[in-house]
């Protein structure tokens, strides 16, 4: 858990957001009235726990017996005022949420708690509460009894951190039946205020993986996801940043001397840029785009997820790039204002293979970004 | 997460205690006032956080800001009353408490809430707060510079259950580098109220074998890690248990049905008793007793820590058990009355290589649990 222990300063970076979401956040409204009363138990809750709860319109029910309590609060970016009843029983419900996984939280008299309701996640730069405000397309990430791949869980030394980091690696049914086998490699990061644990655990890369091979849609292959928050990895000895180098560049100095050699040493990977791809959602698509454009000789499959950017110009100076990117990928929300098709379309014109894909209807969370590794995976090492 | 929705009469169940341990739980007692001032962050602590600490005499100190709030205490089994400073942040210190590791929350005007100072673990029937008493001899678990083995999550069809049932799989460092070598395979089973996380995050299974196998104190075998709460396990079809059968039976029959041909499948272990063995700790404990000697033949090394017994009558009753098992294997915290030393003594003198193992100023935790597990590994499939 070493690398866990940032300072609170660099926790509070890891959480800051824009005045105008600040304002939102701080924001108080009353308990939403909800006009259907179809409540059920969230996916992610406790064990034998009723609530947290999710209705049909996408609003989140949250109960909390605090008879000694005076104000209790739901926390989903906007705060909804809870109401005691006479048995000291305190229930809120917010407003109708985008489908898909968003982090939450409840104030006790002014306290922020996780919600004992809910199983944990890390995010907002914190283990605390979840709720997955259900979607029509659930299926494609749902647990089936299909050829099942697995997560593991692996530590590492690191060289550039001289220190031990911890990885998931994600591989294919066909894995241990194929000992003689290679496979294309993924690199694949989550968001700011994410770690390792996001795409292994809220993203359902296993089921979306183990599902789309099992249908033949997508090629098997290896995804490793990492810890790429810059600001708290801290290179040791040569390695050391020079003066006012950005944090994002320290994770690029991790993947190239630490995590891919380790995983071309310790996985039956693939060595050339033609089966050695990288995604990221969010903050892990703007580390994608100037990794990859960095190293324009290193990643065939280039996958940006609600996050980073490649214009034509970058491109073109991006010497190799035009020979060993086989794919350019560039994803967005509906509900977010990303321009990944009109950067896309931009590169099709001097004749890069770039796709844009739009999320219909969601926004900046995990629907959205299982959605573009769904899309993604297809098109991978194809 | 199927698996996990249990009804609350059971999860009551699982978190029964006897009466006194009950009066004990509600006891409230005041602050205790720490001889050593020595306090340092506790390792499993949230990114950044400071509290909870623990001092060198074993104390809990944890700290909340809740202006708001009239009451907080800190519940480690008894009840701690906090106190407010001018501030609004309350602080409260446990007695010393026995090394290891524990599971307890935090009381905020009533209500139990995880503390936000702490990852989550999954024990006393819920996802919680955990803490590491530190011990003197905590070097042998801890992630060190040696050749890493894994961690596999793992989902499989349960024709038992008919449904998916989710494991965690220990696989030594060597096993991807020797693609035809086959392994012994341990089934390690966690306690009341815990789950398959239990061993693979608090107990360390990975660590404690990567360092013993970098040692060459032990050979490298497989460990499964599934989930064993009888009540919570509802067989179907032919296999629903007949009136009266006990909860507990309920794992066996998973096991030997579900788990058992899984991993017989799916990775390279050797199916031979001599090559197969169970263990657990506390109800795990008591599992691995029973199966084991309703099935005489299976099992060559069979381990039972802080649960469990064999007497030498029970044994005898097991025909062919003498014949299977190479060892059993009894363990017991200094501080709990546990007669794994009676019982392997008794089993010596009929010829069975019984071994007892005392952890020495422990209690019924994981500490145990894990020198427990230590000690096995050294004496298994050897």
């Amino acid at each position: 858990m070493k690398k866990f222990l940032l300072p609170i300063m660099s926790l509070m970076m890891l959480t800051a957001v824009s005045a105008n979401a600040q304002q939102q956040r701080n924001a108080t409204v009353p308990s939403y009235t909800a006009t259907k009363e179809d409540f059920k138990p969230n996916l992610v809750n406790q064990p034998g726990k009723q609530y947290p709860m999710v209705n049909s319109e996408g609003a989140v029910r949250v109960q909390l017996r605090a008879p000694g309590a005076t104000s209790v609060q739901l926390d989903l970016g906007r705060r909804y005022d809870m109401t005691k009843d006479e048995n000291g029983v305190w229930t809120g419900t917010s407003a109708p949420q985008d489908v898909g996984f968003h982090y939450y939280q409840i104030i006790v008299d002014g306290t922020p708690m996780p919600d004992p309701g809910t199983v944990s996640f890390f995010g907002a730069g914190r283990w605390g509460s979840g709720i997955e405000i259900p979607s029509t397309d659930m299926d494609f990430w749902q647990v089936k009894d299909v050829p099942q791949g697995s997560i593991v869980e692996k530590y590492y030394w690191s060289k550039t951190t001289e220190s031990m980091r911890h990885c998931y690696v994600y591989l294919p049914h066909e894995y241990d039946l194929n000992p003689t086998k290679k496979y294309p490699v993924l690199y694949l990061q989550h968001g700011n205020a994410e770690n390792e644990y996001g795409w292994a655990v809220q993203g359902h890369t296993a089921q979306i993986m183990d599902n789309l091979i099992a249908e033949k849609k997508a090629v098997p292959f290896i995804i490793v996801m990492d810890y790429g928050q810059g600001q708290n990895i801290h290179l040791t000895g040569k390695y050391a940043p020079v003066e006012g180098a950005a944090a994002n560049d320290a994770f690029q100095v991790v993947l190239l001397n630490d995590i891919i050699p380790m995983v071309e040493t310790e996985f039956r990977v693939y060595t050339d840029a033609a089966h050695r791809g990288m995604a990221g959602l969010s903050m892990g698509g703007g580390q994608t785009g100037r990794i990859a454009l960095a190293n324009p000789t290193m990643f065939g499959y280039i996958g940006m997820f609600s996050g980073g950017s490649m214009t034509v110009e970058a491109f073109q100076e991006a010497k190799g790039l035009e020979k060993t990117a086989k794919l350019i990928f560039m994803s967005t929300g509906s509900k977010e204002n990303r321009p990944a098709v009109e950067q896309a379309e931009a590169l099709k014109k001097i004749g890069v293979n770039a796709v844009s894909y739009v999320s219909e209807g969601t926004a900046h969370e995990w629907h959205t970004w299982r959605r573009s590794l769904y899309e993604f995976a297809q098109k991978a090492f194809k």
